[in-house]
């Protein structure tokens, strides 16, 4: 069997998110029914970075899949592409070592949360970004973020912690800029928690709108205490931009 | 009798073009509607600079309403946006004389036409973009445009001539310009013809795709012939941006 790394992008409004489930429209479900339609395999499983939730989107999601086929990674990509919705495609096939996990082998993955400020939403962006009606001031999120940077127990922006052995990460990055009407949290880490980043999101935005002072995100982080950390922002401002590997996997 | 310029966008995806047709859902029905729910009138008419087809959008529609309401034009904003769906709104709401005409004083619109090119396309763009799967050459296609700026008789880019009483129009600005992926075609005129841009749009992605030299459109211009010219761009690609009035017409 060969194993297959893929970078996969979705809009992911119409989807139930990544993980199959009975009677909904997955991501998972749809790419690995297109792959066993081109390689007349009957169990295909594809197995990504880590899930995406319902209205999440990616740019550039990473899974790997096992698959008896002889077809070349540049007839495959352009086949499972041609049995795809125009919702999500495969960006890019190629070997990977028989050992490559795209979930557990992840060094880093990068996401980007985006907020759309004003007094009005932008009907473009209704599906793209969490709308605050509001000014927001990105300058003093982007200061009150920069305290997130490093190794921390985040289990403040876990979602019904503890969902994992244990909630220490490492933040390598953390910015937070405005582009117009849009302002952009970029977040990249070792890991997520779930629903991690959308915490991080809803507790910069109670900076930005003026309710908590800059220095409160530090407060949250240092309390441990999810209760005590901002809402979690709606999925469809978040996006799955990038998952890095070790130098070469393939 | 109020008159009111009223600034609109949205996201035609879901309407089917401007205007009210039985047993569908339009941008106009949509906006009186709303008005009429806030004014208590029961016969509001809203009169555009021109109507857009279904799947178009628009960012800088431009419309006149009278009305017998007394509220402020804030008020009046604020108030028909909270009764209008997510994807479309009124940006603008302004006094203007009793004799303004959104379609007929309109001096100048401003379309712009969305390409994206290269080999798959992206998802997120599939409802605001033509996507050609073919590598195209803008900078070709932005030297072929030029011999359209000017005064000309445009009935080779008109759908089913004769529409109006004359085919000529005056095009003041028309740039082809690449950003990526994407390509925009920005039109400027004194008017238009029915699917005018979307034509000129078909008939320079045919020189971009290499199918033409770039002296065709000069060729089709001339030969006054609509079967000549390229095919009929589709809507989603397509946006009116802005609708120029003397000044002051407020």
């Amino acid at each position: 069997m060969r194993n297959l790394k893929l970078t996969i992008r979705y809009d992911g409004t119409d989807f139930f998110g990544w993980q199959t489930q009975p009677g909904q429209r997955t991501v998972q479900e749809t790419i690995e029914k297109a792959i066993g339609e081109i390689t007349r395999e009957s169990r295909v499983r594809v197995n990504c970075s880590g899930r995406t939730d319902s209205g999440v989107h990616a740019v550039g999601q990473v899974a790997n899949v096992y698959t008896a086929s002889r077809l070349s990674c540049e007839t495959l990509l352009k086949a499972i592409n041609s049995k795809l919705p125009d919702d999500v495609n495969v960006r890019e096939v190629v070997e990977a070592p028989q050992s490559f996990c795209a979930n557990k082998d992840a060094v880093r993955k990068s996401y980007r949360y985006v907020v759309q400020d004003g007094r009005q939403q932008d009907p473009f962006l209704r599906k793209y970004a969490w709308f605050v009606r509001q000014n927001l001031d990105a300058e003093v999120m982007a200061r009150a973020g920069r305290c997130l940077v490093g190794r921390h127990d985040f289990r403040c922006f876990e979602t019904e912690w503890p969902n994992r052995l244990t909630s220490v990460r490492t933040i390598t990055h953390l910015s937070v800029n405005r582009f117009g009407e849009c302002i952009w949290i970029d977040v990249e880490a070792n890991g997520f928690l779930y629903n991690m980043v959308r915490a991080i999101a809803g507790s910069l935005v109670q900076v930005g709108r003026g309710f908590w002072p800059e220095t409160q995100i530090a407060d949250v982080l240092r309390a441990m205490d999810r209760r005590l950390a901002g809402p979690t922002a709606p999925p469809e401002g978040l996006f799955l931009m990038r998952v890095t590997y070790h130098p070469c996997p393939t």
